[in-house]
């Protein structure tokens, strides 16, 4: 082991408040929910995966290629995309190697990131590296986790059942078959649940490139005509029911804005058709877009899918590597989010509905406490979704209970969305939330704010309760 | 006793700063200023309660019902605004019960709020209640609190002298001929100020539902013609000089947006005639809602009211509820606040005006530190407002002096405001900001940012001569 | 000394996080940098005073007149600009005299803010003062000050080796000669650097009065005829290569807002041609300025000038006092920031160019993590520049780290930026950011977030190597 190698080893009170009197809570607090099972309603793992059930094929493709949060700031760091196995995928064994070595090259540039303590986590935990990784002792790394990848106890379902995950949700097109979940839901050796969700982005927004082919393929699924926008409202509720048939239990929305302004029909099958015809404008595609946020909620109080909504987002900001890489390579920057005003169209119409569960999360922290709480507070449809994307991390999740708890409480919270592309990473991420909501449990108690009973029934709750009541599992 | 429920003790030291060293030296502070007088320089508690001094009703009528802080989070957790009490008033003895039981029943979702602390503050110190509320106690509790509530040391002039309260700002509709404060002031058995305030929001805005017809009752109450945009100004000027002479010390403003761009007298008088007329269009209500607020300021100039300004709600924002319920139910909810330009053209006019105060708050904190803290400290006429309504919270307030005070210092700000229509919750909300406060001010001493004498200086200004000095007492 | 007299001791663990068992590893972090050289790639101080090596005037006029952070809350509290000083430069003995006494008068209203600590380390560590400024001292503190202010180690070359400057970047108009510095790199008694800096924006703008005869200057200086577009583009780039020979590092942009749209070079062509003769419209002019930072970033990647953007301050917001004093006396105000959409033509043009370096300030925290945290983790040529102006501040100054550091870590941020021209702050300022970026780095170690060792390295990258390596220095 080189001189300058520091020793690989998560610290067991790690992310806890340092005050010792409060971390001692904390830990007892954790200690309570650290081996609950994971519910995941929200993420990107292909259920594929999980059928298959096949050896992940080396480090680099298993940890770093993939994962937009792992590639951004090693490519802020002068790490091209290629040089990161980006759009070369498979990688050959040499270039694999070489991926991994930037990762461990530029290990120091991920000081303070959650995504450093999100690795630190798997290495150890999973891998079990002891060594911090950097450029002398690479090879060793990838040579040992590239080792017990080849071990059955390393396969997709035995990491599964290890992190103890027992509702998986994944991301879904709405002309995908879902065969995989139906073939996992038939399958009797595997007792979990993993169920799709419904994304209809790219069949809302006009503006996207390859709409109107998109509707056709829409029209297969369903058996319908997607000709004109009454066929297409029936396709989309078809899909729904199908979703739904299938174990989906929410629908997922990721526009740049959240505005739900409703069109009339004829108004809104005047820019369908001029849309399938492509010669709709962007503004029209906006209305458009806006309408249809509007539609799925109208179909989520039928059908009683949970909506959920992301938006803020400016996707493929950097046009020249988003032609060539494609999309979620890293080239997203959040842009300022308004929900008030966006919001009301949909709570005026369906806000109390019985039906209606609205689960709205943000990439501006600025509406937590300004626009969310106040609504979670007062709407029963609305759930304060948990910070999300580059707000999942330590400090930015202390900012979100200090800003949302004090007008909204915990129970119209939503519990943890891990949101991930990267598989191992699924328990770090949901430790990371447990330890930090009760970090911030203890601290309330320690200020008298909360009981210790009533912190430890809070606790419970946000990873066991608070999910499955939120997304109906 | 049932076995679930938990003691209702307030811990003396909450809210306070929990490391033991910082805890000792806030405790003092808070120990110099916990009795000190209140000084309620906005509010929402109606001086007729005092002239009257009635025995209150019942608990829900008087803990539960009117305070739309309480009823948020209730209706958001499935309780319907009838179920609450709201839309009955008075109501009848079984029905106060059950709505006293929706409160108990739901106890905990209030879990780490401020409504939380008021209430338990208000439930243990005024009520003697000794065990937290939950729906196997709630019956009891509701008749202790009833039978006290039927106790002369319980009418609202027995709290009051009991609460502490030196002067309590009320908010008046313009017209209101103020007999009740008229009466209180004469009476020599009631020593405390009670103030009226000025609050036009009504007359300035023609976009409001019944805009015409209250200029007809503005003009009888000063008793001028208000058929022209002059007599309007006139009447304006009338009220402001009437209430001045029953007491006001401040006019309270409550425009979605602050800004104050003027309008030439030719164009405010041609809308204004508009108006009367019922053909005003939005962006002329827009436009000569802004103008009166400069023309506000004006009068402000002359009549040295201190000008109060709450801007950044969209009142009444489901519309359904809005119209069965009425206006202050709990559905309002905040959008982003502009402040600097909008402000401007008053601050080109008057901020360097000797008779100008003007207190600005905010329901959008992140005016806070970009916008609010450097006008307050630049302008001589320009106070910070301290956190209001939704942010009327332990953490919001840290953030508060966190985010102001290192631009703005303390000097600039305007004390504590309760803002409350909550009766028995203004001594709990003047103590949390105490116990904020001293928190603060401790830290600070512990990083050696301010002296332990001057802290004590701070403390003690905050709490006796801030709100003395911005509202002119 | 009077009875009411403080003693003024700066504390050695100001600014330290108070918990006992942090603040000793922030300690021992701050000791292993605070006698670091400073260097200073951003400020306003003239080089013309480290030539010429005069005596300073008095203290006022060293410490009050010409500093807007002391002015402004001076004049909020009541002190109107004259009383200051401003405007009546040089200032008479008595005069100087009356400036020092009110800040003395109102030194309380400094409490909390930077200024005050700022004042407090000069005082002390460079004059020598034991007490705390009041009315009642005010006499004996100037005169200790005016006295030392006569001895030859308090000329400003001696200060200036005192406070262990090594790299002072100044800020100059793009006609300036540079003769100043040209003479200071030849002057062999004069070992640091002083490095002028390109500041254009009077160039840029044809919004600002006088801005068409100011290119005239601008052409006699390029000796390029700036008659046209193309040749204000070769003057440009002309006086942009002078500043580099003259070892010019970087160019500072100080525009109302960020934005980067492109212009044709024809419509660029006309609007240049429309504002030299008068006639540009607001909207052409903001067209231009937007299209001219794009321009300055395409000659950033031609001569590697590190481009710095300071947006988001309203200048001279209260015009009344602008017309009679001038500019940068206190009445800017800051307005909100949008930097995703704004800077995006500029990035997608050279965002992965080699030879960008772009460093974002703001005075809009709420785009630290929502968009130049995102920027700077992903675009290899993006910089977040650390807290500027009103977010100086401690609490700022955390916020800071909190908001960007999870997604950015701290290898993307710019060291530490005094951007003063009150020359005898440096120092302090200085100190200030490393107590606090130490007491940072000692909480995410004692939450086991980074390890002891890296945070060593990284408290001393944070001074000695960011700086050079973002400036290029």
């Amino acid at each position: 082991m080189p001189a300058d190698t520091a020793p690989l080893m998560p610290h067991p009170d790690r992310l806890l408040p340092p005050d010792p009197g409060i971390r001692r809570l904390a830990r007892e607090l954790y200690d309570g929910v650290r081996e609950l099972p994971i519910i995941s309603p929200h993420g990107h793992v292909d259920a594929r995966v999980l059928l298959d059930d096949e050896l992940f094929p080396n480090p680099a493709e298993l940890l770093v290629t993939p994962d937009h949060y792992v590639t951004r700031l090693l490519h802020a760091s002068g790490v091209t995309l290629p040089e990161l196995g980006i759009g070369g995928q498979p990688l050959a064994p040499d270039r694999a190697r070489a991926v991994w070595h930037r990762l461990c090259d530029n290990w120091s540039v991920f000081a303070g990131t959650p995504v450093r303590y999100w690795l630190e986590s798997e290495l150890s935990g999973i891998f079990g590296i002891i060594d911090e990784p950097c450029a002398a002792n690479a090879d060793a790394i990838y040579e040992q986790i590239a080792d017990r990848l080849q071990q059955p106890e390393f396969r997709p379902r035995a990491l599964f059942a290890r992190f103890g995950i027992s509702v998986l949700a994944t991301t879904d097109d709405p002309v995908d078959d879902l065969s995989a979940h139906a073939a996992l839901a038939a399958d009797p050796t595997f007792e979990a649940r993993v169920l799709p969700t419904f994304r209809p982005d790219r069949y809302l927004d006009p503006a996207r490139p390859g709409w109107a082919a998109a509707q056709d393929g829409l029209g297969r699924a369903a058996d319908l005509d997607t000709g004109d926008y009454q066929g297409y409202l029936a396709a989309l509720e078809n899909r729904r029911r199908y979703f739904v048939e299938h174990g989906a239990v929410s629908a997922d929305h990721g526009h740049i804005d959240p505005r739900t302004d409703p069109l009339s029909t004829a108004e809104a099958s005047r820019i369908y058709r001029s849309a399938l015809a492509g010669s709709v404008t962007a503004a029209e595609a906006d209305a458009f877009r806006r309408n249809m946020l509007l539609e799925m909620a109208r179909m989520s109080c039928d059908d009683g899918l949970v909506m959920t909504v992301h938006p803020g987002a400016l996707r493929d900001y950097e046009s020249g590597l988003a032609a060539r890489f494609g999309p979620d390579r890293g080239h997203d920057i959040p842009v300022a989010t308004e929900y008030t005003r966006a919001i009301r169209p949909l709570l005026e119409r369906y806000g109390n509905h019985p039906n209606l569960h609205l689960v709205l999360f943000t990439l501006d922290e600025t509406v937590w406490s300004r626009e969310l709480a106040p609504l979670a507070g007062f709407f029963p449809s609305v759930y304060l979704g948990v910070p999300w994307w580059f707000l999942d991390a330590p400090d930015a999740i202390r900012r979100f209970r200090a800003a949302v708890t004090e007008t909204a409480g915990f129970t119209r919270t939503s519990g943890f969305i891990d949101d991930t592309r990267a598989f191992c990473s699924i328990p770090a991420r949901h430790d990371m939330a447990r330890r930090l909501d009760c970090g911030y449990l203890a601290g309330l108690v320690a200020e008298h704010r909360v009981g210790e009973d009533e912190a430890r029934r809070i606790a419970h709750d946000l990873v066991a309760e608070n999910p499955r009541r939120v997304f109906k599992l």
